[in-house]
């Protein structure tokens, strides 16, 4: 088991960092009030009721003064204390005796539930001059903390309400990081900078994939052109190898009788993630927040036999579910996105072996993509809650396929509780991208539930009537939150077979623009997809803008070029492979394309 | 102008028919009791009220007797009478009694508003035996009624209610068909029969393209794997070509806030139409009625020079239309379609060479499918009507383009008044399948008032801010119906390069089956769609259960053709083409696939 984060010398680093940062706070402005300072992930905050707005110049001298304190030696220290002795230390700290009252009373929420415990005893922390109300843990002394290594000036202030309740008074909250060496905090910085330049939303806006606009509504992105072909691209893709491997597509509609849903239990489950439903005359309508029950109902469409089975469906199907707006993220959380769904239908004997066959696909979806640093985690009930449909049998029957199958991959997992599907447990991939940022990918669900909700059937070869087993699955999950990963992951570089253009087409002057058309029907017979910028800018802007563009390759054009039918090519990397026969470049490229290679050249 | 069906002689002799059939039947059954009998489309019907049921023997007997009074000479011959006078002449026929109340006095609906103006006078018209209350006009006698060229038998009596009331009296209504010749007669009934025999939605179901069912909705067709090939094929091939034509794919949500529509005028103008508004905290959205909003917020997303017009947005765009449940049938008539929708914006001076662009593609997307039987149909406003947007000069221009880019084009067409879309005229084009029936297809319409609402601009080569005009165009117009309309007219026997499964490969006998799936997988390298019947049946029964599939390619194999490494070819028509290496069909077949032919050698 790794070490949880709460046990972690980080944590500690980072709680006693917050601690040193109020001290330095306070004093610098002693009017300040102090507010509450925990760790975070990556980090820390504190929150303070401050007289005046800070700026950067305010942060950088705080900052200095951190930096003191801990080339000085302070011990943290713990006292126990009672709560009229905490409420007299505190007695000029409001929002301390608000928290000693809470922590003496036990907290209720607004309906005066209760959702802590009296507290029976009050600690404080100490280090130098300043004292917290404080559970701890910290670390032993203020100069166990490397000064060079933490950062309070990354982030700029930001307001907060007392207890996040907007009613309450507005904070202000500093944010700082902290690690344990130098190298840690740059490399942490770094990323930071990366995971900012490799936005999705603004290499998106940037490379022209897609736009958002109020008017058609948040969380529903409008695909253009160049996200239009890199999606296509994507989809037809994964749809040939799918068909290559047994499934057939089908087309269902985008909504679907309530009645559909009640049945699969879907409505009421996800009722609070809906969209609400469509009222007709006689017929109620959901906007479809899931393809099964449609991929079911084509499977009950045919009595089926033991010959027919396994039937694999295979839908791009659009789904919508409502988030709420505050967690929508350009493509990566929105309230429309099309899934890379299937559904299997097998009987239980072939169980194993789909699955097996099922997560191979998806091994082979991710390593064409270059995707290689994923990991697996099983995801089973919480015994403890009621959210699940079906028989415990069955449940562990789907579980124990899954592992099995993962233990005939060879197939490194976690096994995590509260991670199943509502219907069944599941396989999910989790991948890492090139800033080392987890993103749950791929997925894959076993599922006896939904057959026995929709009484699915096929004839047995004895003749008996036997129910099948349902696989789900989406190597992508949606086509969405894929393409927004892709974006971060390759920073808007695409392989060459998923870039919207693949090459630009640049004439060194007006007399070469129709030898570069001829080029253009060339490239674009060996099914290469080119653009020409005939524009009058110079060659070094056009060339710029070419490489802002991350269009892999540039083919200049000028009179030696035309005369030897030749191209000059440059990458998006600007290596200059130089001069090359037309056709040998056509072969590259194609062959590049093709076999859905990373290199280009 | 061709002459209007109600002035023709078609049309008396159906008015006259039915009288002769209400005097036969009435002659057969003198308690009957008559109600109403005009000529409909194809034919006529009568209704009765009946002292009992009929059957097939009954109604030969009728249609025996209507030959007779045929073949006697019987004037039409009609007077004028006072209402009294009908009143008495019909004192036993108590439908015929409350006509002549109603005419007399002026209909009223069931408000009691007056629908019809008091008649001034009633006339009355007799043959043989048999008079009825009617304005006529009828043919001079019922000996120029051709005695072999009517029918009541092809369609059972049917029921109806008086009035169309279901409060009131339940009827009995025979139908019947009339023509001036038995050839046309029979042309008919042949048609009939084989509209009967083509049904999509029969054809649909024994192909295993598509179902509907009631648990996911009415008119929200399911497509199963071979529709969904066959849908894909023809979605992939018109994106190629339109891609080579300048259009750039976009994809959009189903969904948009209602505010988009409002700007649009889709709402409220679509809402009688539409499906309900969805609600949410803040905001309310609606299933999109149409794409054309969505692609106006990608243009609206950058600013635009003239430089990049035309811009050309496709998308095989989903939109859902509530349409009343007893208009909906199979594909050609449902809830949700999918347009293949491209939006063109363009600068004024572009706008007929645009359109008779698009005009060029929709005429080689038509012939490329063998739909040569095609007229075209200028819609405008019309003037009376106060549904139509935006200013009459724009109205014009549209109109001037519209006319001139179809005598560029030499295109024979007809003007339309009321057939414009709300924002603007179009061109529609209606197609006749192999039976005649006509059917509207794609359309292309020229718009001045989307841009006008939703403030579009582009940078003209001035500096100055200009509108685009807007061209809305769909080959197929939505490929539901496009499907529905291609299978009726086919029967199912599709092109090759459309039909699901391309060739069925029949191995004789146990022994062959490898040999089979070697040929399989050389056909599948070749882009081929294969399937194997490896079943138990008995040749001739494979052979037959083909046919029925109407697979183009039925290759049986055996000995003699493993060893030739060869197949022996029998066409769906059941044309043997006899043995043929392999590497020769695999020629042939590609391409017919490639190059899209109708023929199958």
């Amino acid at each position: 088991m790794p070490e949880r984060y709460q046990d972690s010398r980080l944590f500690r680093i980072r709680h006693s960092t917050a601690h040193i940062m109020a001290q330095a706070l306070l004093e610098y402005l002693p009017e300040a009030k102090i507010a509450i300072g925990p760790p975070i992930e990556d980090g820390f905050y504190y929150d303070f009721d401050l007289p005046r707005a800070l700026n950067a110049d305010d942060l950088k001298q705080i900052e200095t003064r951190m930096k003191q304190i801990m080339r000085e030696d302070h011990a943290f220290n713990v006292r126990e204390v009672s709560a009229d002795e905490a409420r007299a230390f505190f007695k000029d700290q409001p929002y301390k005796i608000e928290l000693i009252d809470d922590l003496v009373n036990g907290r209720v929420d607004d309906n005066g539930n209760k959702i802590a415990e009296p507290a029976s005893s009050l600690t404080l922390w100490t280090q130098d001059s300043f004292t917290d109300l404080c559970r701890g843990p910290h670390v032993e002394n203020t100069n166990t903390i490397n000064p060079d290594a933490f950062s309070i000036s990354f982030k700029m202030p930001a307001g907060a309400y007392w207890r996040g309740d907007e009613k309450r008074q507005q904070l202000t909250r500093i944010y700082g990081t902290a690690w344990e060496t130098k190298e840690e905090l740059d490399e942490y910085l770094h990323i930071l900078e990366e995971a900012k330049r490799r936005d999705h939303r603004v290499i998106g806006e940037k490379l022209g994939l897609f736009t958002i606009v109020p008017m058609v509504g948040k969380g529903l992105p409008l695909w253009k052109p160049n996200g239009a072909i890199m999606r296509d691209t994507l989809e037809r893709w994964l749809r040939q190898v799918q068909i290559d491997n047994g499934y057939q597509p089908v087309v269902t509609p985008h909504i679907g009788n309530i009645e559909l849903y009640k049945t699969s239990g879907h409505y009421p489950y996800y009722k609070d993630s809906q969209f609400a439903p469509i009222q007709s005359d006689d017929e109620e309508f959901l906007l479809k927040p899931m393809n099964c029950p449609h991929h079911i109902m084509i499977y009950k469409s045919e009595m089926r036999s033991y010959r027919d089975l396994p039937v694999r469906y295979a839908e791009f199907g659009t789904v919508y579910r409502y988030e709420q707006s505050g967690e929508l993220n350009g493509l990566t959380r929105v309230r429309g996105f099309t899934v890379d769904d299937a559904h299997l239908f097998v009987t239980p004997e072939q169980l194993v072996e789909e699955f097996v066959n099922v997560v191979k696909l998806i091994q082979y979806v991710f390593a064409t993509l270059g995707l290689d640093d994923f990991s697996a985690r099983v995801g089973i009930r919480d015994p403890k809650s009621d959210k699940y449909t079906g028989d415990d049998a069955l449940w562990e029957q789907a579980t124990a396929a899954i592992i099995q199958a993962c233990q005939q991959l060879g197939l490194p997992h976690t096994v995590e509780e509260g991670e199943a599907a509502f219907y069944g447990p599941k396989l999910d991939f989790i991948f890492r991208d090139v800033l080392k940022r987890r993103w749950q990918l791929g997925t894959v669900q076993v599922d006896y539930n939904l057959p026995q909700r929709f009484d699915l059937e096929y004839v047995a070869a004895d003749g008996t009537r036997q129910r099948p087993v349902m696989i789900h699955r989406a190597p992508f999950g949606s086509l969405e939150r894929f393409t927004g990963i892709l974006i971060e992951h390759f920073g808007g570089a695409f392989p060459a077979w998923l870039s919207p253009v693949q090459a630009l087409l640049v004439p060194i002057t007006d007399k070469h623009v129709e030898y570069a058309q001829s080029v253009a029907a060339t490239l674009r017979a060996a099914g290469l997809r080119v653009e020409i910028d005939s524009s009058r800018e110079r060659m070094q802007k056009k060339i710029a803008a070419a490489r802002e563009r991350l269009i892999p390759w540039l083919l200049v054009m000028g009179d030696r070029d035309r005369e030897a039918n030749a191209v000059s090519v440059r990458l998006r990397t600007d290596e200059d492979l130089g001069q090359m026969p037309l056709s040998q470049f056509v072969e590259m490229a194609s062959s590049i394309v093709g076999e859905k290679r990373m290199e280009l050249k």
